[in-house]
Formats: C-alpha cells, structure tokens, sequence
C-alpha cells in the first residue's frame, strides 16, 4: 500500500518482476477489497501471490517513532513479520522510509557484529555504477559504523552489481580543510589494517562518486542522503537546460529530431528506474526500499535487488566476515591475557 | 603566482578585469623577471598595475600549517600584507587554499563576533543563482557558527548577486533519518529568532541547492565541500553523456550542426569561468580565492568578485549585524543584572 502511485505501481511491478524471474512467490498486503480485483486482472501474478488482508497502513507522513510504537496490525508490520517468521526471503516496501527502518531494526533486530545498519542503494558514473552509503540512516557515524559499512557496502557490490572485487573509498573533504577529521582517519585505519579481503583504495571526494573512481563509497547518512539528492538535483537542473535549449529555435528543435534516439539511449541508461532498491543493510532480515515515486519498471528493479540480494546470499556473507572479525579479536584477547598471566 | 596557468592566466584575468573596471589599480606579486615582460606586453595593465618582487611562493601542495608558521616573504603573504596594511581593497588568488586560509586568518585575524571563517560562493541553479557556505573551511560547526554563516553568506548574495532580500536555507535531510541532528535545530532556532532582518526559509535538502529553492544555503564545510565537487561531478558527467550521444551516429551528429548554437548558450550558462572566485569570509580584510585551473575569464570574475565585496560594503555591513547582535546580548544581560538587584 506504500508510494506515491499504490497500490498499482506496486501490482505492476511485481507482476513485471515475475516474470523475469518466474521462481518468484509474492506475498502481498494491504486492503483486500482494493487488491484482489487488480491483482485478478493481472492473471500471471494471482498464480504466484497470497494476498494478506490488513485493515491499516502506514501513512506516508507518519512519524517513525510513532509506527514504531503502535501496535497496528498495518501491511508494513506484517510484511516484515514474514519475514521474521522465516516465510518470506525478504521484503520490499515502496512507503515510508523512516517508519519502515524504525519497524525493520526494532522487529528484525541488527544482525550480530553490526552496530548500527545503513541505508545502500547505487548510481549511474562514468565507469558503470557505485555503490553509496549510508544514505540517511545515522547522521552521525563513528569509525566503526563506517568500517561495518564498508563491509556491507562491498558485499551489497558483490551480490547485485556483481564486482569481483569492489574497491572501496571513504568520502572525504581535500586539503582546503583547516581541520582534520578524526573519525574518518580513524575509519581509514580499521579499513587498511583489516585482515578481511577488502581493497581498501583510500579517501576519496565528491567528484569521485559520478567519476565512478571505486565501486563503494562510504560516507555518514547526513553527507550520504544530502549527496544523492544534489546528484539527482544537478543531473535534471543539466538535462532541464539541455531540453530548454531544444525548443529555444526551429534549428534547435530539427536537431533534436536527428538527435533524438541516441538522446533517449542516455535516457535509458540514466533512468532512475533502473537504479531503485535500497537495502537497510545490516539487519536480520532483507529490506528493501523502492523510491516512492516509483513505477511498475522501478518497483520491478527494487524487487530484483531484494532477489539478488538474498540468493547471492548478502547477509550470510556479510555475518561470516564479521564473526571473522569477533573470532580474531577473541583471539587476540586470550593471546594477551595468556601473555599477561 | 599561483593557479595551474600562473602567471598567464593571472595577468590576462587582471586585464580583462581592467577593461571592465578602469577604476581598479592593481598590486601584482612574484617573480618580477618573469612578470615585468609579461606585464609589460599587456600595455593598459602596466599603467595600472605595481610590480612588488617576491623571490619565493607558496607551493601548489605546500601544506597550510608549514606555510603560517614560515617566515618566508612569499608572493601571497606579501599581498595579504598589503591588505593588512591598508594599502590594497583586497586580495585574489588563485594558489594554495588551505595556505590561502591560514596565512589570511593568522594574518588579518578574524572579525569582531565571528567565531570561524567561512568559504563562501555562488552557483548556477535553475531559478538563477545561490549562495553556499561553508565550502571546506570548517569540517564541524557549531550552530553559533552555522548562524554566523547565515548572516555572511546572506551578505554575500546582497552585495555580489545583488539580490534585494536573500533568502536563507540550513542544509539538511529528510525524515530517513532515524536520529535528528540537534546543532541544525539549534541554528534554526537561532535564524528563527533573530532581530537581524534574515529571511530564515527554514531547512532545504540537496536537492534544493540546484533548484535554487533560497537565496543562500548554510552547512558546515565538509558537507559544502562534498555538495560542490558531487554537482561539479554530476555536471560533467551528465553533459559527458550527452557529448557521447552526439557522437555516437551520424544522425545524431548531423542533429548536434542544428542544436549546436542553442547548446552554446547553455555552455555560457553554466560556465563554471562565470562562478568562479570564493571569498574567504569573516576576516578583517576581503580575501577571494579564484579556482586554480581558471583561465584569464575565470580569474577575470574572480577580480569583479572582490571588487563588488569591497565597493558593496561586504564587511562594513556584515560587522554592523554582529555588532547589533552583541549589543543587544549586552542589553539583555544587563537588563536580567538590574531584575536581580
């Protein structure tokens, strides 16, 4: 029932997604009376779909902490409760996003070796696509949630972007700062030191995010949610100018004629659309969050991203790597203390 | 002697600056053997311009804390001197920032009632221009401080956009977030309250920095750092697509002969040439800092920039504000001494 264009976007979508991956079994809720006659027009998606009723929903404007503490039955609970009671591989939401990281954290918890999750998603460059994070979910990081990030980030490159071997670059500010910045030095320091196969490229700055100069950026959620929204704001304040100046003379609009198809193959290779799916990485539990302006074709991708993710095996990979990590240090604390005794 | 292209580009700049205004006298700093025949070729610059040998300069990658604590007579602490002195309205540069910005605050100091410097500048947006401070003088900021950004960066837009009654925005995000950011409510409250005439639109997302949603947008200088390199970076490769569309069949070729004219003006549109030169604001003299790769164009504006700071009253007025505000904060504390006795 969430998004701007539900629950039809959402039917669509899904229905788009089945079948490109026809394995796919969905379990759809929100408001019966209002699903099941859409849901039978799409006769390809009934076969693969249970519908759940539920009398409520989360309100685009309603505040997180609020949905947190109801204990309304709404579609976005019992979709997460799917997937708690381990009967749904994962979920994907197109509602609000504060209240579905609010009640995914406090009903799937964090997952073991996680202290805070993040919120990834990726984007268009030069070179292919970046993975960035976090993306709004911690405004404020400390080098450890950075690290734990990075691990997330280069696995979420490895499961849906499919990079071998992701390189990975912490968001930093160049030499005009008079100031340094602890907590990255230090995140840089964990990520060099880490015995975990990561390749740990360095600092990296704004303009190394379109460049596609590595396959992960980490950054905070304030700097995260605020470089995605200036992105997303410059590339139509560009492409607004370029229409403009289409229909600014006749000579102008006959080139756009001739011009017009290799124009729409940026289009389509810029299209948000294929770039919608944000994990909330680093719960027990997939969650997927599709923009909520989405239409079927991006719902459609948020899904893929929620398959990827769970048959190339995201969390278990990314829960082997930091017991890895909880292992080592154990280690090296009963090393000491043998050492001490 | 500073910039990618020094001396040529800052010579050329000055000239063409000196053709816009006559009015200017110019006090030229480096190596005079090599500037004297340079300035001498550019015949209208020599009859306004004062040679002043330096033997040495601040490198490109000289880093800012050596080049305080040195004692050396560079080309750039020799101008900032003359500032010093009274004997030059301001100074552009267009080498080492972070040199730039310690030589500048150790030597002019800081103004009365402003706690930190800030880099100020102005970018093209879809309504016109706006304002964005702190570009990457300061990594974290206080909400006294962001508030001090507010009352410069609202200056700035006065005295160099010319804009009548500048609107004034603190960066922040969305309702992702699951814990708020109590420094940007602090410095809305402050915006909020304010006697100073501030036109305090309240908080605007990235995506309203190219929208031009206010006047002057204020955040601390690492996010501004990153919001403009992700924007430069966006830019670029928006209009790096669309040169790659153009070129990728003859069609669409033939399209580019048609539209180019109307193309162009976009070019002179965003030409970042035209939106170059940051000042360093909230030291006791006007200190513009020109992009190291501009070209004589770009330095050109760099120039008109400090020169509207100083003739519009750039800091008479902005220490006017603050002096208001001390006084008042004097009043109220006396008038609380005088309730309790």
């Amino acid at each position: 029932m969430g998004g701007d264009h539900a629950p039809q976007s959402v039917l669509a979508g899904a229905n788009m997604a089945r079948q490109r991956y026809p394995e796919l079994h969905f379990h759809i809720f929100g408001d019966e009376a209002v699903l099941k006659p859409r849901v039978d027009r799409l006769r390809g998606l009934a076969q693969v779909t249970t519908l759940h009723h539920t009398d409520e929903v989360v309100a685009a404007d309603a505040k997180p902490s609020q949905v947190v503490r109801s204990k309304a039955k709404t579609s976005m609970r019992q979709a997460i409760d799917l997937v708690k009671a381990g009967e749904a591989a994962g979920v994907v939401s197109a509602g609000n996003t504060g209240a579905l990281m609010g009640l995914a954290m406090f009903m799937l918890g964090t997952m073991k070796g996680v202290d805070r999750p993040a919120i990834a998603s990726y984007f268009p460059t030069v070179k292919g696509e970046t993975v960035l994070l976090d993306l709004g979910a911690n405004v404020t990081c400390d080098a450890r949630n950075l690290f734990q990030f990075a691990v997330m980030g280069e696995m979420f490159a490895r499961t849906v972007l499919g990079v071998q071997e992701p390189t990975i670059g912490l968001l930093n500010i160049g030499s005009e700062a008079v100031k340094g910045h602890e907590t990255l030095k230090d995140a840089a320091a964990l990520l060099r030191e880490t015995t975990l196969p990561l390749h740990f490229h360095g600092f990296v700055e704004g303009d190394d995010i379109p460049a596609g100069t590595v396959d992960v950026v980490v950054t905070d959620g304030f700097t995260g949610n605020v470089a995605v929204k200036i992105a997303e704001g410059t590339a139509s304040l560009v492409t607004g100018f370029i229409r403009g100046a289409f229909q600014s003379s006749l000579s102008a609009m006959i080139g756009y004629v001739f011009a017009k198809r290799a124009l729409q193959k940026i289009r389509v290779r810029t299209d948000p659309r294929r770039y919608n799916g944000a994990v909330l990485a680093g719960l027990n539990g997939i969650v997927v969050k599709s923009h909520g302006g989405a239409d079927a074709l991006g719902f459609a991708t948020a899904v893929g991203v929620s398959y990827d993710l769970v048959r190339y095996g995201f969390m278990d990979k990314i829960a082997a790597e930091l017991a890895e990590l909880t292992q080592q240090a154990a280690a090296a604390e009963a090393d000491r203390a043998a050492a001490a005794s």
